[in-house]
Parts: C-alpha cells; structure tokens; sequence
C-alpha cells in the first residue's frame, strides 16, 4: 500500500492529534474512526504507526463480506440486515468498497441509498471507499478500514462491493462470512457470475425473488453447489428486500455458517489464511513502490516503453532488463 | 506472470513442435494460434520464447475492447459487431475474458451464445479465457493472446470482458478502443459503474434500447460524458443487439474513433502508454514470483501469518520483516 511511502517521508510531528485519536477510538468515537480511515486514505505514514499500535485490539469484530453483480439490491440488502442487528442493539460498521470508482469518502455509494435513518442511528457507521490512481491498493485501505472499526467496537463490520471482478475478491478475503446476493434475470451472465463465485460465497441469497425467473435461479445455484466439496454447502435463500422478506432467514444463514467455522475450527484456519494474504499483499505493494519510485527507473520504464510499441524490443526482454536492475 | 517461472526449469526439448508452429502461425493457422494460447495458460517457458521471436510481427491488428455491466448483453452485441465486419472479409479474432472464472479454453463464453454460424466460420477466431489460481496473471496472459492473433493475421481483435471491475480495466488497457455497453435498467449501480468507466469508455452502447428507462440511462451517460475534457468525445449510441439495430452506428463510432486517434496521434501515445503497463505488469509479477517460489520463504509467511493471526504481530510489521529477507 501506498502507505509505505510514508516511510520514506519525514514523519509529521502530529504526535498530539494522534494519542488522541487512539484514546477516542478506544472510547468507540466516530468522528476519530472516520478521522483515522481518511489518513488511510491520504496515505500518512502515521495512520501505519497507530495501527500498529492498536493491532492488539482488533480481532474482535464479525465482518461480513457482501457481493454480488451491479443491480442485485446491494445496498438495500445490507441496510435491512443492520437495521434488524440494530434492534439487537448490535454496533454495526458499513464499508461500502467500489473498486471502479475514483471517490471516497461517501461521495458515491453512501449518500446514494442512505439519506434515511442508518445515517442519523449513532449505532451505525458508514464510510465509502473507491480505487485512488493506479497502484490502487484499495484491498489494503479496505482492510485498514476493518482494524479501525473493529477498534472503535463494531460488533459486525459489513463490507459492500460493487461488483464480483478480481478487486472484490480480493476485498472479500478480508470477510469471515461472505454473503452473494444474486438476482433473477441475469441472462447468460449468470453462467460466468456463478462460475466464479462459488468458492467466494458461504451464503447466497436470490433478492427480487418476487420476480419471474427467481425459482429457475435458486435452482441453478443449488445445483451448482452440488458439485461443490467441503463440509459446509452454502444455503441459497430467497428475499425482497425491498419488502423487507427474508431477511431474517438470510441473518439466521449468517449465523449457522459462523458457528459452523467457529465448531469446526474453520474460523481461525480463514483468519490465518486472510492474514497471509494480507502480508503478502503488503510485501507487493512494497516491491512496487520501490520499483516505481525511483524517477531513474520511471525514466528508464517509459524508454523501453517506446521501444517495445515501436517494436525495438519484445515486453519480455523490457521485463528482464528492468528486473536485473533492481537486482 | 507464472510463465517466468520457466526461466528456471529446465527447457523442454520441443523445438521442433515450436518450429512448426511459427510457420503455420505466420501461414494464418487457426490450430496453431489455439495450440500457442493453450501453451501460454500453461506457463510453458517456450511459449514466451515464440513470442519474443515473433514480436516484430505484432502491432497490425487493431485491438478493440467490449466491457460492461453483467446483462448487458455483451456477447451478443459483440456477436453482430463481428458478423458486419465478416461482410467486408476482415479476418477477426474474439478473445472472451472472464476474470472471475476459473475455465479456460472455451468451456464457459465460447461454447454458451456462440453454438452457431460464427464457430463455423473460417475467418473467425474465437478463444474463452479465465483466471487460474491466485497469481492470476490473466490481463499478461489476454495480451500475450492478442500478440498470438495479431501474427495469425486478424485484422480485428475483440476483447470481450465480463465485468467492469479492476482486473477488466486492466484488460482494458491493451486496447486501441473500448466499447463500453450499458444498459438501462441498472438501477442505483449505474451512478457507481458509470463514475469508475468514464476514462475507459471510448464509444459508449447502450444495448436493449428498446427498454423502458433507455433514454434516461442515455442522457446520464452524456450528462456525466459532458463533465469530461479531452479532445475526444465519446458518442452515446442505442441499440438492440438482438435485432442487428445501432450496430451500424457502433461500427461507425468506433471508426471514428480509431480515425482521431491516428489523426491526432494518440493511437501512439496509447499504444506507448499499454506497453509500459504491460512491462510494469511483468515485472510486478516476476517479482511476486521471486517472492513466492522460495519454499523457505513460503515456511516463513505461514509462520508470521499465525503469528499475525494470534495478534503476536501487526501484519505491516510482518511485512517488513519480509521486505527485509528478501532484500
């Protein structure tokens, strides 16, 4: 993650700002939560220290992962299911992660469907987060994000996304449960959809199942999962959650698969599994940064650049130039 | 990508398979391009040697990319595109690329819409691509094809992509014109889609334009188009896949715009722009290879993965302590 840079920089002298944010943090403030994600975000090399150094109180939260293609009720999905948390008086955190798009901060999906009464609940955080420029490291900021709400006491962190490409898969990885919204009338897509997702999803839920083709999804699903190993099969739950319909079945979906992973012991084989992911996530965005930061190299890269799209040189041989440079 | 991986094993002794596949390669041989795509999924070390000796030979097809919302009808639209250029005898090749998807070699996009005349065809070239396994690779793999078909003569190379995630836009970038196909009816999505496709989009379709809500998703489409600067402004085009209607006026777009480009000498820049992500893309993944193939090195991850698990470590420190064994 960019965030690494940082290293490099001169530290800001913030010390001030930051001890106190930890103790507000601590106290399950908001406003420092949201402060913190925004230095994620802007890449401040001190947002890495005070994770660092709150890491010890993180792991307590539940976070579910919440995907599925464009169009399938998402959003509203995700608020009816906190909205019925929240009656258990449940603190509940929403990351609502779009790869594909250049905003954050609640720009985009936040303020879309949640005008309503999640906003103004003080048992509710929402935060939006987008892909900024190129090395992206959105699944980092993401799982950056997740510390600070486990943190500040979230008892469930829901992490949205928008679509079901590689990104969310990634950002998934970061989730106990995931939970794969489908919906009827997706033509031929559904094929390649569900080709991909069937390891990613613990649970699936058909929304809009009010609509024809709902009974014709469901099925395929099911029979898709047939086919599928493991000691756990993903139950395929129909709702409206517009209506409201369902909900409760899919919350109790959630529940069997948690404590199935905790029985099993599959909840920490996951989390270990997520944590290897993220080191290795790291050490990449740290190799990049340091192949791409030196302005020498950038000069050098945009050279071979020419070369190869003038056809001077293959891409492959540009490769091994570069590789034993940094060597 | 993983292909580098056979830089240190040991050289297969089939040179004169490879041989054989050069000439029938340069000859327009249809199995030949198929047998190269296959052998490039495989990571064969020798299929980066073809590639490098035949890279002088690329650089002729134009590379059009097709992405888009799930359900917006993609193939199909695709499908017409290729059977109007087929009437003016241009050679094509179709490249289905679904990152989400675990099947290669035309099991799922290939075989699912295109059971009929363009299969048949000897002028078209049609090839499924998926993700394998977690290093991926897929966008190095998707341009390593494309250099396949350009020296087996297609004078058109379709990119058809499934989504509109991150790995798509990656995909993306090896294309002299992009296709994006919306549809209405995408609901609340649309806002998200439409703010990460802006840059990527050179001619926009809105296909099922025979739906209710088509002109309201047009008039967005150029509301947001309206925002942009740049000299190219992309067209807005309707129309129903299905029925052969707009394909005409698709064709055209993207005639024009493939027209500016070289008037104004951004076909260049972009192709100099797509080999430098392509060179970066390669070291970024000879370097995650260098990092991951050490066994001892894997021993060490799982080691500080537990330990990241058991909140014995922060993971940034993990990640350092990685950095520093490898540097």
């Amino acid at each position: 993650m960019r965030l690494f840079v940082g290293f490099a920089k001169k530290m800001r002298e913030s010390g001030g700002e930051s001890m106190e944010i930890r103790e507000r943090l601590l106290k399950g403030d908001k406003r420092a939560a949201a402060r913190l994600i925004t230095m994620i975000e802007n890449n401040e090399a001190e947002a890495v220290e005070i994770l660092k150094d709150m890491y010890g109180h993180t792991g307590k939260a539940y976070v579910i992962g919440i995907t599925g293609p464009p169009g399938a009720g998402k959003s509203t999905l995700t608020d009816k299911l906190v909205k019925h948390l929240r009656k258990q008086n449940k603190k509940i955190a929403i990351i609502a992660v779009d790869p594909t798009s250049p905003f954050t901060g609640g720009a985009i999906l936040g303020d879309r469907v949640r005008m309503g009464d999640l906003n103004t609940d003080p048992g509710v955080f929402i935060r939006s987060m987008g892909a900024r420029g190129r090395l992206g490291g959105l699944s980092e900021a993401t799982r950056a994000a997740v510390k600070v709400l486990d943190v500040y006491g979230a008892d469930y962190i829901f992490i949205e996304t928008v679509g079901v490409g590689q990104s969310e898969i990634d950002i998934v990885k970061t989730c106990d449960t995931t939970l794969m919204v489908m919906v009827p009338g997706l033509g031929d897509d559904i094929q390649t959809i569900k080709a991909g997702i069937m390891e990613i999803g613990d649970v699936f839920a058909v929304n809009k199942a009010d609509r024809d083709g709902a009974r014709r999804t469901i099925t395929e699903i099911n029979m898709m999962l047939d086919f599928n190993g493991g000691n756990w099969r993903p139950p395929v739950i129909p709702a409206v959650a517009i209506n409201n319909e369902g909900i409760d079945d899919i919350l109790e979906g959630i529940k069997n698969h948690m404590d199935h992973m905790k029985e099993t012991g599959e909840f920490n084989k996951r989390r270990i599994a997520n944590c290897k992911f993220e080191i290795i996530d790291l050490v990449r965005q740290r190799l990049m940064n340091t192949l791409l930061d030196k302005s020498k190299r950038e000069k050098r890269i945009n050279e071979l650049s020419g070369m190869v799209a003038s056809r001077e040189m293959d891409p492959y041989t540009a490769q091994e130039t570069i590789f034993n440079d940094i060597k």
